[in-house]
């Protein structure tokens, strides 16, 4: 399905009017990038980047958009011929997925045309700004989670292909598995489940609900004990498997307490490889308050979707630079609105992460002219993604993965606290002589752009 | 595109033992409640339904998803012989699109086998709790917009396709127009939008800009006025256009200063008929604030993509009866989970709209019983969705738009307040025999249900 229409209104007639001026074609440069972290939150982490190329890859106009466009009196023919036609022919780089950012990170800068680099700015927007916000959350969870598994649970909370999206953010961000089948087979994520209360409920009693479910999945399946008493369910579940199942699941009640009895219960009944799994409206908060408690995995659903209360990511897409003029052989020249608020920091970037002697990251350098002398303790972040309009990235999911735990680990102690706190790096900004210089993304307020 | 995999896993191996056990025939009914609404929230608006029925009749399994559930050990082969021919064979009634709704109140039901019913869990609950989240929030904005006019332009602050979605939420509570321009072709909703500070930027001047945005789009158009300096923009802008300049828009600063200026600057220059719009970071809150400004219209993005603090409802869907035995004339038995904090009221439900000889609604009855006697003022909320698998609901979007302002406007005054507040209706639950009896839902806490 196409991408083309996943658009706002103003890019078509933004461009509709650069073409009737002749300033369609300048070379421009956008930078995606956000002004400041979600409140309290000491580091991001950008996901979207291998669902960005597929978005471009499928923004195509055929007759049916186009005619639409035409109808509704978005855009005449001049546009609508030159749009028949349309491909992405310009660079994108950018943040490698699974890196963390900070307040003024260039996690992705796209050249081209006006015209082409225009068009693409709302769709490359909601991808980032949905998918970093769950990377974010499910990052502060695996954390807190430390080595036991996190499962993503929470496609019934959210957009039913947000679900999908969120599944796979979840997964670079360490979750082990989700319970969303369209991404796993999408994007090849471990899929889990097993039965919900109503399967309980559907059966005379829940001994005839739990031989059904052992039948069908088998000892090692997971029972959910808490329908009607959870004592009672769990002593059934380990006689029906002469003490060899696979996991209990705990979905109501102080989970901590109930985690500690059911753990000594199971001791007791022999079953001491079963383990517990726990739901219910878990966070990184309440993961954190469950270390201590004896629990092998947590499920979670309706924070992780919801980016645990920051659903969004305020990252925007401004012009940086562009031609002076319409020649071919025109200058680049920086440009940035200077609104009371929504600074924009104009030209081309370069982005360093500056790590110290022990390989901990120590600063966010982005600067506007030529990197320093790399001492060998700084690390590029800026990876291609397009040139001329071909795909060179080709990082996997699982590459996405790795990369977010060896950069997350290279963090200061500090980042990974989930109490409210400062970016955990600071963000230093070079001139183009490589002096540093003001921060225009320091202390800015909450952003909206449209 | 099938929406059969938007779908947890363990709905399918739910089935899978259902199946084995010979229960999965088992005739079963399924409730679509919330027992809470977002704290602070004083009325619920459902909205789906409509994606919901587009949901149904396209979850279908084709050979590419039966090979992956099987590959993957999902389900066996007698599952996926069954699966191949699945189509919705049941009945589905519910609350009308646009209608308002209480902690408790039965939004959807549906009523077929154990195994059609329960494959659809998570699909109809990820669209209804996005949905309604999206136009609870706008109801709110609109509501404090009174008459004037509110823009979605949200696209960029959610994922892709949640934006379409959001779109047409929106506009069944109450928006007029939104940004994208799927949502225009898919939903036929109107779309606007003229420039960004982009194609300010894009040229050598903000005069080159606003001619050639005048030159393509007609002195009708909206000015962004705010990348340099507002007042040389307004001036500029009448000037161009010999004082006929359609609007400005404004999207940074002290709103309601800067439109008070504005306002005055347009009268002084003669332009009195040209419109003021104001975007950036707008709420319902916002808006209140600005019912004292000369605004003529909103243009709302994150917050209302967002839910406005509520991203997402808390609905569940519930086996609230079922057949007592395989024989196909079984009786009903109704069933709840009586687990803490997750009570589910069970049986089959009437659902009205107590009015008072003022047409003023005054309570939620929700009955297990037969309805009582209509003394002429109760409005009965069911209606029917699917019959024997065949759609019923005829209802459109514009349907929708005005039953949602004809039964908002039935509400207390007290419900339109935006401070934070106790629902406006009280929920009724009568028994089996017509007597009053508790209230499961009263004071339930926030629920995860997975």
């Amino acid at each position: 399905m196409t991408s083309a229409l996943l658009t706002d209104h103003y890019e078509l007639t933004m461009v509709q009017a650069a073409m009737d001026a002749g300033t369609a074609n300048r070379r421009s440069l956008f930078d995606l990038f956000t002004r400041r972290l979600p409140e309290g939150r000491r580091y991001g982490v950008v996901a979207g980047l291998g669902r960005v190329i597929d978005a471009i890859e499928n923004f195509t106009f055929s007759e049916a958009e186009l005619a639409f466009l035409v109808e509704r009196g978005v855009i005449r023919d001049n546009l609508a011929h030159w749009l028949a036609d349309y491909r992405f022919s310009g660079d994108i780089w950018g943040y490698a997925e699974g890196e963390v950012y900070f307040p003024g990170s260039p996690v992705l800068s796209v050249e081209g045309t006006f015209a082409e680099a225009c068009l693409l700015e709302t769709v490359l927007l909601s991808i980032y700004n949905h998918d970093s916000a769950i990377a974010a959350a499910a990052s502060r969870m695996t954390a807190m989670a430390g080595g036991r598994a996190c499962a993503e649970m929470g496609s019934r909370r959210t957009h039913e292909w947000s679900a999908v999206a969120s599944a796979r953010a979840a997964y670079l961000a360490g979750f082990a598995s989700s319970s969303n089948l369209e991404a796993g087979r999408t994007y090849g994520i471990p899929t889990i489940g097993t039965a919900a209360h109503s399967f309980t409920l559907l059966h005379d009693t829940e001994e005839d609900a739990f031989r059904a479910q052992i039948a069908a999945l088998g000892e090692n399946t997971t029972l959910l004990v808490d329908t009607y008493d959870v004592e009672a369910a769990i002593r059934k579940g380990v006689e029906l498997t002469q003490g060899r199942l696979g996991s209990i699941r705990l979905d109501s009640g102080d989970l901590a307490i109930m985690a500690r009895q059911a753990r000594d219960l199971l001791d007791d009944l022999g079953a001491t490889d079963t383990r517990i799994m726990v739901t219910s409206d878990l966070d990184e908060w309440q993961i954190a308050m469950l270390q201590g408690a004896p629990v092998d995995g947590y499920g979670v659903g309706t924070s992780l979707v919801t980016g645990s209360g920051h659903p969004t990511c305020g990252f925007v897409y401004k012009l940086v630079a562009r031609a002076d003029s319409d020649e071919p052989d025109a200058q680049w020249v920086s440009v940035g609105k200077k609104s009371k608020g929504k600074n924009t920091l104009g030209g081309r970037k370069f982005a360093l992460r500056r790590l110290g002697e022990d390989g901990r990251a120590e600063a966010e350098v982005i600067g506007l002219g030529t990197p320093p002398v790399n001492d060998g303790n700084d690390r590029d972040l800026l990876v291609p993604v397009y040139r001329g309009g071909e795909v060179v990235y080709g990082a996997t999911l699982d590459d996405a993965r790795r990369h977010h735990a060896a950069t997350r680990a290279e963090l200061p102690d500090a980042a990974l606290r989930i109490s409210k706190g400062d970016p955990a790096l600071e963000t230093i900004i070079l001139d183009e002589v490589g002096a540093q210089t003001t921060n225009p993304y320091q202390a800015a307020p909450v952003v909206t752009n449209l």
